[in-house]
């Protein structure tokens, strides 16, 4: 279960931002460290359709309280760049922390001050922090950007997110499809054998490359049974 | 070289946010097709030190002209789930279109209305689309949230960005901490050689999970190190 914390935000419509993401993703739980803003009309008109989420969001007094809550990773988020000699601020990248999560444990993701993000002494007592790699340029995200990326990363790995609607297409069904365009490569007056061969790589990259759904699948099936009968 | 185009977009903070996430990511082309809101205080607000791209951005006045600039791919966003038998709308994810796409063509990466996305009568003129997988229960995501994840995925592949100031151990620098590690768990004394061999995993599990910088690694080998010599 992971709860999304942010610490003294102080604009309401990042509030109510990251409530939408949150729902966008499946997630529910959100924590106020001392808000330095109030759940007013901007925060909700941002939030949209998770409206819920908002208003039931806890508030705490301040940082220290989440040691109270019994969390088994307290999880910091950072935008400032850090060097090797750093070892306080040496991040994990979101798509690695999806890696190493665990859906069974009670995780703070949290998320500092738009301004300022978190201090050293709340990041000291953090598990370990997260890091979007950005340009060196301009690093400082949108909180509400930076939220919506890690959920995203996270989200991956959930079974009730997704893309479901859509069949994809098995290995087993695009070699399918591949031999039957082999076949048709074959019968085909080609220059050389190797024009062959580099006809049936293209065919393979194409099919590869294009992530077939079960329908598009069986239309290009259907295709290349007429143009076999000729 | 990927530009943004956002086709008639309302809010002309959303404008802003996107400038500001393009500039988080490396990308600074943005076209806005007849857009319906001006580049106001709002935009400018919202974009942060992103003001130059926002500044100048291309306008043109419809989908249409988009065709006449000579763009290799003009590929579609789209949050709607779609079912396997509308062809039309089978997407593929960020992460996927972050693998097949190149460089060194002009893509074109478009964002429809905040409210209704992009018409269908667009969508067929795209060569194709991407969907962020989200839950089903609430699919609609924030414009520049949608924007901030896609253009994350794609800069995950870029040479200017991430996070280059920390040196990660290679895998040869952990099988040293690790070859180490095991020297002293034999060594040791445990009740079988099974034991053994579940501390070798367990430190094995724990270095790979650890995700070290070439710093932790260090500190960790300087451990091991006065260890050993008890």
């Amino acid at each position: 279960m992971i709860y999304v914390v942010l610490v003294e935000t102080t604009n309401s419509g990042n509030v109510g931002s990251i409530s939408r993401v949150m729902k966008n993703f499946n997630f529910n739980k959100l924590i106020l460290v001392n808000p330095k803003c109030k759940i007013d009309e901007n925060a909700l008109s941002m939030a949209k359709h998770a409206k819920d989420i908002l208003k039931k969001a806890k508030i705490i007094d301040n940082f220290n309280e989440l040691f109270k809550m019994n969390f088994d990773y307290i999880i910091g988020t950072t935008s400032l760049l850090s060097t090797d000699y750093n070892i306080l601020r040496t991040p994990i990248k979101p798509d690695e922390l999806s890696s190493i999560i665990k859906k069974n444990k009670k995780i703070a993701l949290v998320f500092g001050r738009e301004q300022s993000g978190l201090k050293n002494k709340e990041i000291e007592k953090c598990d370990f922090i997260v890091t979007i790699p950005t340009s060196e340029k301009y690093p400082a995200m949108n909180i509400s950007h930076a939220a919506a990326i890690i959920l995203y990363e996270l989200a991956k790995n959930q079974k009730n997110i997704i893309d479901e609607k859509i069949t994809y297409a098995s290995g087993k069904e695009k070699e399918i499809l591949l031999s039957k365009i082999n076949i048709l490569v074959e019968k085909m007056q080609f220059p050389s054998e190797t024009k062959k061969e580099v006809q049936k790589k293209v065919w393979k990259r194409l099919i590869g490359k294009g992530f077939l759904s079960r329908r598009e699948l069986f239309a290009l099936h259907g295709f290349f049974k007429k143009l076999g009968r000729k």
